[in-house]
């Protein structure tokens, strides 16, 4: 069975693994005060360019959530997209950390605007509450990627109204491989304040780094971390499966690995005259399919999510990863042919949530 | 280095580790939803003679607070001993997640007494909170572990008041290896209604089991999971290492070993005239000691933390794992003798908290 | 100057305060244990003609949010209008108690429309919060009234969600007065579970009535208010208020001059060829305005919020009273007409907030 | 019946409400945003000998819960004592309001002394949270009073721990009555940053005054009101109110009388041989009496609440009012002695809460 699911449903990659082995075999001190935590924190600001602040969390929901608490002030108000993981997929996890009000805005096929944005004013109306953070996925729910004038152009909006910009990156590795900018030109120099850097959907086991790029920023967030339960005694494990993720740049290499899979699969779709309902910029493939057709794709071997859109139609989301080969990529573009050209489907879909 | 500090600082167990790598390298699907989390719920369900309901999470402390939430109601009060880890040690988590109020009380060496317990009663006085849970940690903060008839007389007065029972399990495995009871006398026949079993002391990476023995409790508790961000994408790694640790009863063979460490250091230690505070009944040895004692014993390659004791003193925890070697004991017990006789000590100490 | 800015701008009604000499005097029991709270309950009953549980609390907004905390769940979705107060100027009060996800939909002049709801299930999907509770507001911030019917239709698909349905009735008694229905027909008999009735924008001094038509529903209601602080010791004193408001009718007679100064206003205007934004079915009438308008309107006299319309226009606010004189309403409506004439207008508003 | 349960349970007094005639007949702007409120600032600057910021709230338990919600941090201890209203009669709404634990420390009759503080530090230490606020109530429960020296040596070490201060003066007026002291040497010149002032208690109908002595400590305090649904329409009313009973010094007179009326109680019960179990500083005066004995007290037309004391003794607490007339305390000492005679009873208590 071909599992294009999402990226977190196959195994994490060997050369992680293999790379954790020594890690395991020493152990390390409690509570992220351990040796491997510090390493980890000197190559992220090493491969940023600039002394960060490094948190390991077991769960990128949290790391989003927590990162935002920290962020965000007692009455805030976190702009977002409509179509974002922190506002459909974490169940109100940013509220209950932070005691936030998230405000979704519509964008175009899920990325932010700076026309769309709401007027951000840091208003003085005691009957409101005030926006405090703007909140971007990198990359987005729908596979685009925010190029750094793009994030630099939100975020300066953001900065001007007295916010503070937060980053969702569970797949910002795959946004670094697409645009070939640098991770610094994509963050801070743009503007954002805090990155919750996915290694988990790159190749580790579960592993997300939150990172601050002022040190100030990172004031009590270990304790925010206790008291939410997040911070365990074997800590140096997530940092270790970071540290063996961004070892030798099997991170970005992965990415890259993802995303010409994804590419190769646009390229072969619209050579059949199937054309992805989004450009293909990262690891996603998303085409527009009945819930009948989604179903002749499973049973063809082809797992998938079949997912509303923004826009209210209905698609087929195909993820790659680390471990996907080529040959996957030409044998699904072939069922998605196949079960394309069957219209008259109005069997039931197979599997239909998103991740 | 010989490292007694706690039983979460040593490596993980080699046996745990090599268990691990056939669901490593076959994965799994995402938030809970897969094959060997079913499995494990079903040798918990064999393990306590009682189908049970089964969530693996990262941390003890989310663990132990999403547990408490769950059972606890909206203005809950709940029962727990001034010398456990809820109260001491996880800068609030539990009133974080459930929003109720913790009661500490006064026991003996950290057990909590029956006549100990505040008169429980489901008060309709609208000034108060109401005590919903009381907490037992099996073994305590002291080592000291409760006997099926103490946690049914304290259970039993707890349900009289309508409350829940919890159960703080991190080190519940030594409580079964030293009362040789079965795990269902030590819960759910006494009455305890959910159990946070800990396999990271144990010798897993880092993986606690929340086990509710009524299926109507475990309601909705994937959602307080995911909302409070403790729903990852491979939660299967977190079952995987508790299956593991369970297999052919790992789990409990680790248990004996870690206690007949720690019997071994204290009739060492008393056939030298030095008495443990407290009866060694699980893998923790506490030894009254002054700052400059403890930084002596350190420096011979003993690390400890020195801990302040609920009577004012202040002791050695002495902490062996699934690692300690007889012969660490015999060098321990040696290394203690020596740095006791030095009385004038009024160096500071190494290493001071506790976990 | 002409006060039209809101209904609770003026002075409290002459007649409400009469009333209040004997209680002031006689004092009551604390924490409304006492007499008159008794008293306005059975008046309550006798009116709703239905056994009803009441508590009275000091503002509106303390009433919604603890009233919608009451009946959401743990993990709740409150779906209200894009257009409500509790939406748009309680910052964030409602989600403070009851930590619930406020879902504003789009209705037609800030109704809510059956065929906008969305589309309400009661998911065991984990990665979402559950829909829980229909807040609707009687009458709008429109100014715009629910027949029974409608209320009905609505209530109808939440309850067959599994949801609860809460009325925000800051001004249910106007809506009382515009359908002439009984206010049983416009609440549990179509399926409002807890009613917030306001008094304090129908002449009281500052007084709400919650009111549950389920005794079920209340329980721990007082606990709630308390540790929300919303209990007070003289609790008598805000119910005494309700009691008054209600003795004789006054309520129902207030709200008919009310609706009737609007209403006058409504035809003044329309005929001089003005027409207000929304059909007048309550105290409110909006005319769209630009802002140099709006400030010669307050030039001459007579004080409004110029508010930003959901549809993107301005409009002037102009809210009635039991205060309102028709002579007011004579003069207010030949000013609109004049500063209406004045197009060239770019001066800045004098007050624009709305309540 | 004469009534010495509490000072809240007492009407109004009629100074206070002749006083507020004009301000009802007149009204007011919304929200606080008015000139009765600016004049109640002006009035305290003048009697606080200090700019003051300053907001009325309905509630004491409210204005306690805001102002420490407000002073205290993310991962907030609020020391207070352990017969405090806060900790034993506030249903956990510190807690709710600031997320923070309330830490009861032993004093010697209900007051705090600085041997009984907790270390105080600003500890790194993770896994507690830290101390962030001292809260002093004055006068006590037990009706005890702090003297300047006494505030600024229990202010000086929470100071010097980098916390903050509250004082909860609910009694506040009775404080400076029995002291002599001035408000200002009595709150900041001592230390205190937050004076939860009460008015309810000495003759409002119910207002309470938070007061600020830092303009910084009040920032967006409206915001956390209204969140709180505390900042209502009328808050001019409440206000008026607290101007009312400041106007012309009532405030101070009415303690004065008060006191002096608990004063006179003591001295008879003392001619008597019956000694009040604290020494009589405020408005209150506790005599040790069995359930059977305050029954026939009650009996005797002598309302009261028999409350257990910190020390686990049973006492009847007497508390006078702005209404209480000297013969009332003759004939109430009288009785007290008479019903003490009565060692046999067994009959049930009357009424038992305090407040």
């Amino acid at each position: 069975m071909n599992d294009f699911r999402s990226d977190n449903t196959c195994p994490p990659a060997p050369a992680v693994l293999a790379r954790l082995q020594d890690a395991l075999a020493a152990g390390g001190s409690a509570y992220a005060d351990d040796e491997i935590t510090a390493q980890t924190r000197d190559s992220l600001s090493r491969i940023f360019q600039h002394e960060v602040d490094f948190f390991p969390i077991f769960t990128g929901t949290a790391a989003n959530a927590l990162a935002i608490a920290q962020l965000s002030g007692r009455f805030g108000e976190v702009i977002c997209s409509d179509n974002s993981h922190i506002f459909l997929d974490e169940c109100g996890a940013v509220e209950f950390h932070s005691q936030a009000r998230l405000c979704p805005v519509v964008g175009r096929h899920g990325k932010i605007l700076p026309e769309g944005l709401p007027l951000l004013v840091d208003s003085q109306d005691v009957h409101r509450s005030k926006p405090t953070v703007l909140s971007l996925s990198q990359s987005t729910e729908t596979g685009l990627v925010y190029h750094p004038d793009e994030i630099s152009h939100l975020a300066g909006k953001a900065k001007a109204a007295g916010m503070r910009v937060h980053m969702d990156g569970t797949r910002f590795a795959n946004a670094v491989a697409f645009t070939g900018a640098s991770p610094s030109d994509l963050t801070w120099r743009a503007g954002v304040d805090v990155l919750c850097l996915g290694a988990t959907k790159g190749g580790a086991i579960g592993a997300e780094a939150v990172i601050f790029f002022s040190p100030d920023d990172a004031r009590d967030f270990r304790r925010m971390m206790k008291r939410a339960g997040h911070l365990g005694a074997r800590m140096w494990f997530l940092s270790a499966q970071i540290h063996a993720w961004l070892d030798g740049g099997f991170w970005l290499r992965a990415a890259q690995h993802c995303n010409a899979m994804a590419a190769m699969l646009g390229q072969l779709l619209q050579a059949r005259g199937i054309r992805p309902l989004y450009s293909v910029e990262s690891n996603m493939v998303f085409v527009e399919m009945t819930s009948g057709q989604s179903r002749i794709l499973t049973d063809k071997g082809f797992r998938h999510y079949l997912i509303k859109q923004p826009d209210g139609s209905q698609a087929a989301r195909l993820v790659t990863s680390h471990s996907t080969q080529p040959a996957e990529i030409t044998a699904l573009a072939f069922a998605i042919e196949e079960c394309l050209a069957v219209s008259w489907a109005t069997i039931e879909p197979a599997e239909s949530r998103l991740l």
